[in-house]
């Protein structure tokens, strides 16, 4: 990692850091040059993901091709459970091309040289289910989603305030005033462009699955680094914390049937046809029988908050819109997630009945002002699938942080090898937390070191 | 108020503390004695509100009525702009009769003694708009309608656990690890119970206004203790804090047309005939006019928290859903709120255009753990209509409170007079923050003390 590349704002003119070539020690995750950056229209694939030791034979599309190089600044390890590796991975330098302010889309770019490009960083963890081919896709496919939508608000983004029209013209005289009272900020752009690219990604996987004939979809965790600030966003149940000496901070939250069950209830509620008189949209303790009928049992409906009780009627007794707890709750009695990529085809087994309308594609982005942070040398952030939040818990996951960096501090791959341990430590029941806990999920970790690296290398 | 009647647990058996008469200088709130603890079906009126000393005379039919006896130990204080006192507010304790376990609901209640009662307390303001006529209504109803809620699930309440059926037949011998699966506590059921009385109210004034010809709306703040727990439920932008030596906690959201922009967008979303084709649910940084035409500018819809830009249609010169910012945000153009009570008629000015449709009821409810708070003497929690806060913040508002009660500890008043001082500093422009803003909106205030009185009056 290029010294401060992540604590200071680009400006015009400063020269990008040079390419680092790949140590003896090659970090595990290859870096793909994006192609984007010469003007071509094709997405580079996916960043392919080191294996377990012990792991079989992946079958991922995107094992085993020849990447450019390295630049070693940021880690993915997966574990697999599936025939298909499901867990994908992507990640790059950002690389966004400014036109001159109030340029129209049809006029020519300028001369494409290093001062003519916003650059950030980007990575991003996609979970698949009902095979890989959503992952796959998405990983090929959402930074250039993101690039295509960051490059056009790219004249807000470098502007102190967004102005109100992107051409520059100010139709009202107290325009910046309207948007200066409306609190909006460059960094709601990048918001607003990353709910835009995952949108946009997942309409372009639903057109791919459907023209060859695949189905699937995944769970999305990004996070992007842009003029000093760390934008997390989240469309699933992975999740990305930022361990630092003395503090534990969660960037993302998730989104289960459970956590989103009034968002879903109140769906159902307003077009109770798209549950096909098949299923009931209340929730109750556990499914109802026959015997509940008549009786008062707990209940809630998308209103409520808290409890309450109703009389138990036959429509009662249907299958639960949500039914299950924690781990186990399903969605129509199918899926895990709420939000996600995909799944544009997915029904309820043996029915008409469809999932996607119950889904978002909209991630929600935390914001994370690194600018702001008094870095320390061995403050990361941490973003992994749920396999690893399955079986450890933030506070673990801090703990074997803190206990692993302070003594390695002359590995130059000591991220990599951190990402490696927080994954075999689900797979041993004496693993160093002592909780004895296994994961058989596909597990996949980034660690990402917030710190410059000079100084990180340096041996402090 | 009884000593520590907050911060314990009603047992059955444990006697009632006995009513306090008022004190020489009784303090403001009047305490109505519920009439529906002996048994009537009729509803108590609303607790008559003292005024400043300066105001106006006021037309709320709530004025000067002849209330029984004084508690003491809640204040509020209304200030006026409007011919109608707009704010109401209601105080007193909340008698929930136990029937036995498993009875149904057309058996006979025990015979009615302390014992057969849980109790807690209860203290509402309601900030009218369109007139006074919900406020009052909701000043009149909502205690009712609590209660009867409370009633329905009081089995629920006094069990450990609140049963998965109430009649307490198990129909699955593992229903009790079903709700404890579900994480179902006692207290969901006194949020749902809130959350179903707020439904109640609402369709209680909606009749009540239709039938007498009169409009209007309300917010709703309603605290609750009861249980050794303080429920504070909310609809509407009045707040409630507590206020202790070393932290300020809130204990309230607000609910206005721009919180709540993304559940209002969406429901236009979902609804486009709700608009009539008069307004555009996307939300500019300003009303857009005809030079704003084929230009890109800041945008946002229902899915998005970040902006970006869009190129202006005709369509989008159209009257904004929600438009204005801060407290001039105004929800079609009409109403600053977005939850409450009433508003069943309220209609955009010379349209059909109905505002109800994007106003919910529902409270949302927050639940303070009293019983696990190391209360201090001076502990208090102040509830206000949006007067209050329009002029003072949180921080400004708990220095007052911390200014004032530790050298007025002899004086039995004292949050009375703390109420009173709350508002005085509202209509100075010298006032003790030294902000010298001024309000002109109606303000109600509630000062709560948390700590039993016997300690709080005996000069500690």
């Amino acid at each position: 990692m290029s010294a401060g590349w992540f604590r200071r704002r680009f400006l015009p003119g400063d020269p990008l850091p040079a390419p680092r070539p790949p140590g003896p020690r090659a970090s595990p995750v290859p870096y793909r040059r994006p192609r984007f950056l010469r003007g071509s229209g094709s997405s580079p694939g996916p960043a392919d993901a080191s294996r377990r030791p012990d792991a079989r034979p992946v079958r991922s599309p995107a094992r085993g091709r020849s990447l450019p190089w390295n630049a070693g600044y940021a880690e993915i390890i997966n574990a697999e459970k599936s025939e298909f590796n499901e867990d994908q991975a992507a990640c790059g330098k950002l690389c966004i091309r400014q036109s001159e302010f109030g340029a129209e889309d049809d006029q020519e770019w300028l001369t494409l040289c290093p001062q003519e490009f916003l650059t950030g960083h980007y990575w991003a963890l996609f979970d698949g289910h009902g095979g890989p081919a959503a992952a796959i896709l998405a990983a090929n496919t959402l930074h250039s989603c993101l690039r295509r939508q960051l490059e056009a608000v790219v004249e807000g983004l470098v502007a102190t305030q967004p102005p109100m029209h992107l051409s520059g013209r100010c139709v009202c005289p107290s325009d910046p005033q309207f948007v200066e009272e409306k609190g909006i900020r460059t960094e709601d752009l990048v918001i607003g462009a990353l709910e835009s690219a995952f949108q946009e990604c997942d309409e372009v996987i639903g057109r791919e699955l459907e023209a060859s004939g695949q189905v699937g979809g995944c769970t999305a965790l990004v996070a992007v680094s842009l003029q000093g600030k760390l934008y997390v966003a989240n469309a699933g149940d992975s999740r990305a914390i930022l361990v630092r000496r003395d503090e534990v901070r969660v960037l993302s939250s998730e989104f289960t049937p459970e956590t989103e069950r009034q968002r879903i209830q109140q769906l159902a509620f307003v077009y109770p046809e798209l549950l096909a008189g098949e299923f009931t949209r209340l929730e109750f303790p556990r499914r109802l029988k026959g015997d509940d009928l008549g009786q008062k049992v707990l209940f809630r409906d998308h209103h409520m908050s808290g409890w309450s009780y109703k009389r138990v009627e036959k429509a009662d007794l249907k299958y639960p819109l949500i039914h299950g707890q924690g781990r186990q709750a399903r969605l129509l009695g199918t899926l895990a997630v709420s939000r996600g990529l995909g799944d544009h085809q997915l029904r309820v087994l043996d029915t008409n009945i469809q999932l996607k309308p119950f889904l978002l594609s909209v991630p929600q982005v935390t914001v994370l002002d690194v600018d702001q942070l008094e870095l320390q040398e061995e403050d990361v952030v941490v973003m992994a699938t749920d396999g690893l939040w399955d079986v450890l818990s933030n506070e673990q996951v801090a703990w074997l942080v803190r206990s692993f960096l302070p003594g390695n501090r002359e590995d130059p791959h000591r991220f990599s090898e951190l990402a490696k341990m927080l994954i075999h430590s689900t797979q041993r029941k004496d693993g160093p937390t002592g909780e004895g806990q296994v994961s058989y999920d596909d597990i996949s970790v980034f660690v990402i070191p917030l710190h410059g690296q000079d100084r990180g290398s340096s041996g402090h």
